[in-house]
């Protein structure tokens, strides 16, 4: 017989800061899902979950409601292991770009289910519809269907995967209780885990310009998530990656695409080439792969990949992207070397400048964003251009330049902390 | 200039335990007042504020924003001096009823607004609704006459009062948020000091049948709450008083209308009468007016009042209370003391038999209740009564007596504590 519950008294539990029984659980992310919980009770429980927090036991029964709240998908059917990797987002973070394909093209299957931007952080649906005619939507038939023949798809997750987390994500954001490691991590694993993948590979940013400031609290979040993850027979690991600068040259839909196609061309960022390495041998290791993804770079299998994903997703890999109708560029004041770049104020910048959306549903510029022509570490010259401003709305250019403001310096040397910080599985 | 503010930026200042400024709580109070900040918005809120709380400064802007968010009522024009009793809610808790014709009858004017109960504590306009034609609901105007005559008045608040408290406290009812002692003292300051009385007397109840179970939070509620009222010039004092066991041998409408008439008439529980004198001296003392209110009770004054009171607002008050369909008796099982008598349980099964609601506007019985024919220390008798249920409805009293079933015991010896604890000004 299922026990009574309300949600007052499941509620006032977590706010005295008592633990939650999996029965408290279930009955609330179903109640929530179908409106007898009310948004005023979910977020009152919330910000008790935020203050009172989470134990592993009660985070796990958590995600395993709202994975329950939606249709489950199943790719244990392809002859290929399947293995995604997700990242708690960063500035310039296009990784998933060059990724998808070159893990493709060492024997992976990887269905990336992705999401539009909110914010500073860009989106890698945004991105990619700067490519012209590619779309994001496909259904579960054909997502099947191309991850068997090209053996990688990016597109919009369906609404039928846990809508719990969806309506609670909405909810979060309005109520500034979306800094919550146990929310986070549920909400993350919960989509991942209904997307059906076998293996996982997650990209936890720490950092001035990610949600997770520092190493500490980036490594409890991957703990939890790799945690979640192995509990639900999902082989999940994670690397703990620097976000105190942006990642590579540019931030902005057709800027990252182009930024991206470099690093498949065997060129592009130091930076963005060692993440996406990195995080593929990771991937191809939690698939049971043995490859060398240094090598389907340089040997364009990759791109070959890529050209073969963007076309079955209706987009022209040859086509020229689109070039914002204004510039501004920015110089450097001083000789020497750039000491910092905000992250923060980077995407804040781009975000300015049409990249990114300040609502749900609104339109982004594809061509909008800004690039840098130096990294930390670099010399500069005065006179040279620092940064160079794109937008198709003159009047957004202002704005932009107010949030790059004080957000560089130069000085003498620079100090740099390695991207990959820790591995935890 | 107005400072820009928005709901998500207060939520997290509060969240992350800082203080609010007095621009961020009129803002937020204002907003919310006018519908601009959500329900989930509030309500995230109310929970930071539960669980961080809120400093003397942030609590006196709070209620004064609350109170700005309505209109002020004034009574400096009276040729008497105004003073209010507000009790903090107790099982048994007639109080109201004989005090506040015993404080007109000794020279004050007694302006009360009341509420309807919701749970397991009666309501004071619930109660005199049992008397045959009185009404609840008077204008501004008729008000302020009857104060002027008759001296005495207990009637609804108007909804112009305060009504940001009224939105909030709905809310909190359903989000797990009641039991933060900035939130219950800003609301019920809010009102009383919105209200326009010139002095003030809190009735602090602590113990098993009361909100503050411990004296510790009930005195730093009573602490807060005379800080806020003095601080808005009203006089303002209290009394903690003990609730673990029920007030007087009633709780039901009609019942504790008959104990308040008995004690009117010079008879009635003797902790009833304690309790009435006490907190009238206590009123008379902080308006300033030096009279007996033991003699007042005994010659017949209070009595005539309270006659004028309820005629003035249509009651008749020699009609007979109505009397319950059914009735059902509980008698003691042993010879001995009765050494406990659960307060919450007495509440809930008068509540169960139709004395109170569950949800706002449901209609309460007139005539149901709980009689108990002893008070803890008490001879009883193995065969005796021990309780008479009353109610229209038969069907209520099986979880009425499940409700009384453990919730007390007859024993050798019983110790009772002092009704009443400190005195807090």
């Amino acid at each position: 017989m299922a026990e009574h519950h309300d949600a007052v008294s499941i509620i006032r539990t977590k706010r005295d800061g008592a633990e939650l029984s999996r029965s408290q659980i279930n009955w609330v992310i179903d109640s929530y899902t179908r409106g007898l919980v009310s948004d005023e009770q979910m977020s009152a429980l919330a910000m008790a979950v935020l203050l009172q927090g989470m134990n592993r036991t009660e985070i796990s029964h958590w995600t395993a409601a709202m994975i329950a709240s939606g249709e489950r998908m199943n790719f244990t059917t392809l002859p290929k292991p399947t293995v995604d990797k997700h990242s708690t987002g960063g500035v310039g973070d296009k990784i998933t770009l060059p990724l998808a394909p070159l893990v493709a093209a060492c024997g992976a299957a990887v269905p990336q289910l992705s999401g539009r931007g909110l914010g500073h952080t860009g989106g890698t649906l945004d991105k990619l519809e700067s490519i012209p005619g590619w779309r994001a939507s496909l259904t579960n038939a054909e997502m099947f269907a191309q991850l068997n023949d090209v053996g990688a798809v990016i597109c919009a997750a369906g609404i039928g995967l846990a809508p719990a987390d969806k309506k609670l994500y909405a909810l979060r954001d309005v109520t500034g209780t979306v800094e919550s490691i146990a929310l986070i991590a549920s909400s993350i694993m919960s989509k991942k885990i209904a997307e059906g993948t076998s293996a996982l590979v997650l990209d936890v940013k720490c950092g001035a310009g990610a949600f997770m400031k520092n190493i500490e609290d980036a490594r409890e979040l991957a703990q939890t998530m790799v945690h979640l993850g192995n509990d639900a027979g999902v082989r999940t690991s994670a690397l703990l990656t620097d976000m105190d600068f942006p990642l590579g040259l540019t931030a902005g839909n057709a800027l990252e695409v182009r930024e991206s196609v470099e690093v498949l061309a065997g060129g592009g960022p130091s930076d963005v080439v060692e993440l996406t390495v990195a995080l593929a041998e990771e991937m191809l290791s939690a698939a049971g792969i043995d490859a060398d993804p240094a090598a389907a770079l340089a040997d364009g299998r990759a791109m070959d990949v890529w050209r073969r994903m963007i076309a079955a997703q209706g987009g022209d890999p040859e086509a020229p992207l689109p070039i914002a109708r204004e510039t501004e560029v920015v110089r450097a004041d001083a000789d020497g070397v750039l000491t910092s770049l905000d992250a923060m104020s980077v995407g804040i910048a781009a975000w300015r400048l049409g990249a990114g959306r300040q609502r749900q549903g609104e339109q982004v510029q594809a061509a909008a964003g800004v690039e840098w022509h130096a990294q930390v570490g670099d010399q500069v010259k005065s006179g040279e251009a620092l940064f160079t401003l794109h937008t198709d709305t003159e009047d957004r250019i202002p704005a932009a330049l107010a949030a790059l403001g004080g957000a560089w310096s130069i000085g003498e040397a620079a100090q740099r902390r390695p991207l990959i910080h820790e591995r935890i599985r």
